[in-house]
């Protein structure tokens, strides 16, 4: 349902007065339905119990463009985003708060879809938006909607995760195919006239990641958007001092990502994934957390990509064909806009 | 201290790779020093006691231009719009998350100079910024630099307040001069040919707001920011259902806001203020609210507005020559991205 009157959003809508009461209360509150707290007040009290609970926060923004493409829409990457930081971080996520910077002139009907995505993401992963603000900018001056979102979850104090558990010879697995949602947005911006049936695996890697931290020789995960893969390698090298060494071949790509990276000289190592964890775990229980991975849904590619070192002076990829070649840091940005 | 060798934001500093690391541990580390928490995590963990005490949560999304006014600019404006929002719900706010959305071609300095800001109204309000997210979007996407900010704050349990509480006979106060703010940002802009000195109100409300909250008699505080104070009260007439009678000579303007208003007609009721509180009182106990906040910075100017009742059938104005007319909900904006 739309009780707007308006088919396109006007710079009123955002004045504080009448019309954007009824943005909020008429639009708004209708597509978030049971997903959405408190819209009187300034702020929300959220109820959550920190017996035995660290309280972690996470905050996203998301300038996607187009804002749908094949896989996902703005609405519902900016739940996962901001979801799958907290999951990737051992915490269960609660609460969201929802920003929107509208462009002045944004379809209503657009609108509407976005924030229906958006309450079905957070349905899904179980969190309620628990307070917003809602900014109209005058046209020209944005591009169609911008979204910002801060997530609150619980993470339970015995679980031990983070870059500095990390030790030699822990093996990295990445949960699934990489560089998907990097070539689905691109492909939907139609700029280089390619086309193809590439999906992005935009989605909550809640279920991933609870499974991982139930295993005792998690160390660390992360979920490599902005800068892929490579870009994650890369903080996991600075941060522990160690040699980080992968396999080409271990590295899950689809096909049609394959052949797009190919014409366009794209690595998919460096494009963002919107539903994957790079985890790092005891050798000895990699096999244990593969396995559990393969046997979820979203996990069901989960590979086996390289080890940690004392050797390699920084990221080096073994190739192919035998021979190596060292990852640099992503310096130009292949696809901006891409979350 | 400044260690980019770039002078102005590119898209590469929104990649995920290298130049967006560097713009985040070399400008942004640096400018929010002491005030910001862990940069190398996807979620941060603070730490608040909730013992007694609940846990509130706001947000805010900015967009005010020109970027730097008479009095402020969009730094410090986040920070403050934010505490703000917590402060009048009777909260001390602890943390913030912040997200940058920053248009390619924005100056460094400039952005050194607004982030500077931000973490010194950050520091006066006693907050850490505990997590952010950086975006830049392509040049003409944006306008500069848009904010947003979440507030994480605690409010002891034995606080009561909220519009329900509020009762016929109550008194509202507002805690000082209206419109400064819309004024100043609009003056600042130049786009009417007038110039004038008037400096933006905006500032933490939070000494004020608590100072408020340890007298019994309170019952509810809004600051009014969009949409002026004309927006709060029809906030409270709309919730409780009771009338709302307010005294024009009762309402303090600053002469050169209310000559400004005179000539472009604007009613200084409906222009946004940024270091104000309106305030439901008990009226046995406005006389010591008034007197309190008299005598705190920015509450020397703190004045009895009006009068809540069960006969008025909304808002109801009593101008100076002694007639009445109604205060109407806001509809036409006068000054878009306001904050």
């Amino acid at each position: 349902m739309n009780n707007l009157t308006d088919s396109h959003i006007s710079l009123a809508h955002g004045n504080g007065g009448r019309l954007m009461r009824e943005l909020i209360a008429g639009l708004i509150a209708d597509c978030l339905g049971d997903r959405l707290g408190d819209i009187e007040n300034d702020a929300a009290s959220i109820a959550l119990n920190t017996d035995g609970a660290e309280l972690l926060i996470t905050t996203d923004g998301f300038t996607v463009k187009p804002l749908e493409f094949p896989g996902g829409d703005i609405g519902s990457l900016a739940v996962h985003g901001t979801v799958n930081d907290l999951a990737v971080s051992g915490a269960i996520p609660h609460y969201l708060t929802l920003n929107l910077f509208i462009e002045e002139g944004l379809e209503v009907a657009l609108l509407q879809r976005l924030l229906n995505s958006l309450a079905g993401a957070a349905r899904e992963a179980g969190v309620r938006i628990a307070c917003g603000d809602t900014k109209v900018v005058p046209r020209g001056e944005g591009s169609g909607v911008y979204f910002a979102t801060t997530g609150v979850g619980l993470r339970r104090r015995s679980l031990q995760l983070g870059m500095f558990h990390i030790q030699p010879q822990d093996t990295i697995i990445v949960s699934g195919p990489v560089g998907d949602h990097g070539i689905a947005v691109m492909l939907a911006r139609e700029q280089f006239g390619l086309r193809g049936d590439v999906r992005s695996d935009a989605a909550s890697v809640l279920p991933l990641a609870q499974a991982a931290t139930e295993l005792e020789g998690l160390r660390y995960m992360r979920d490599p958007t902005r800068g892929g893969l490579a870009t994650v390698l890369h903080e996991i090298q600075r941060a522990t001092g160690l040699g980080v060494r992968i396999q080409e071949t271990g590295i899950p790509v689809r096909q049609p990502v394959r052949s797009v990276c190919d014409i366009l000289g794209y690595d998919p190592c460096y494009l963002a994934c919107e539903g994957r964890i790079v985890a790092v775990v005891a050798s000895a229980q990699a096999g244990a957390l593969l396995e559990r991975w393969q046997q979820l849904t979203g996990g069901e590619e989960a590979a086996i990509i390289g080890h940690l070192n004392c050797e390699d002076p920084g990221v080096v990829l073994e190739t192919e064909l035998g021979g190596e070649r060292v990852l640099e840091e992503l310096e130009n940005d292949p696809l901006p806009r891409i979350c």
